[in-house]
């Protein structure tokens, strides 16, 4: 980076865009499905595809919209939380394990999720994604606790 | 900025705030078509006005809800990933009308959506919108893949 | 912090992740509700405790499901602004208070929301958050106004 030289930071930022990629992902997957399974929630769309029976749920559709939710409700505190967890100086190595465990954990739970794997394993690609985040936030806490 | 003198990064900052002001406002235009059309998604608020009967769904809230999870699901990704692109030294005329883009179609995705504008505005202004999220991505990840 | 010694910031930091930690409560709290009631929002899920007619919607689960959402809505955004405007040089006084005020009255929704509290408490907590989050904008888009 040309105005951040942080490795950790520079770290973080890899694998939280990844991230972001992957939600993008799920988006256009959900805008797929809607299509081929002809199940848009607004009218005018519809409209445009065959007629407003199509202005109608589908489960799988509902289901790529639960993934995505869950995304929003874990990554996007995970890009707050890590990015500052990177700025209390801690070890590479120790930050890049927090970093890769939510990583790979959360693609898990994209997949656990689209393919509704059998549970808990969502559940539990939650719950393991989830354990470097408290890390963080309780390292975070503790450095600026004196500032409260 | 006091601390971070940056121009780039002042630039982004700037579009950025106004979409988040832009989310606000569809929160407060749900919260008015909610008392207008007498539909709360909570018993304690529709008994405060009416009665329980008023605890129902309405076409138009919904409408509005969908326009701000979306505004959610692209937006507060853009609140990250500009930041991060603002600080890898992109010029500041490219950089702008990244965020241009990003502003103006987001601004048009919403008008769309309250709208109700024939399809597919709504879908286009979404699309335009990712290409320069897409962008940036892609040239955060080429300036921080060697820390992987 | 080891990176950024800025007091505003850490003051910032500090109320931001206690309302992130908020956030993971919430959905704690919807995960140990969707057991105790058996209303599973995947079939998958459904499965594994008892049958698929456990896989059903639940209006305490929907309450639950509410206030979080509510929560990205008004905390996520905040993450970012409160952040911006940390480093525009505010005074450490006016700053706390500005954190104070959104971190009090948010803890207050979630409350009133979990225990559904009498209107309108929930909705002038959430107004009254508004109130720093709109001041912070106001003063950031100030501060950067003249890079647009």
């Amino acid at each position: 980076m040309a105005v951040i030289r942080n490795e950790v930071f520079s770290c973080f930022v890899f694998y939280a865009v990844l991230l972001v990629v992957k939600m993008y992902t799920i988006a256009i997957i959900t805008g797929q499905v809607r299509l081929r399974k002809k199940a848009f929630a607004n009218p005018e769309d519809a409209l445009r595809h065959g007629g407003l029976q199509f202005h109608r749920e589908d489960p799988y559709v509902e289901r790529c919209r639960r993934a995505h939710i869950n995304d929003m409700e874990n990554i996007l505190p995970f890009l707050f939380i890590g990015a500052i967890y990177s700025l209390t100086g801690p070890s590479l190595t120790v930050a890049r394990i927090h970093f890769l465990i939510f990583f790979l954990c959360r693609v898990l739970h994209s997949f656990a999720y689209l393919f509704a794997l059998r549970a808990p394993t969502r559940s539990l690609a939650y719950t393991f994604a989830q354990i470097p985040c408290v890390s963080m936030a309780v390292q975070v806490l503790m450095a600026v606790a004196a500032y409260a």
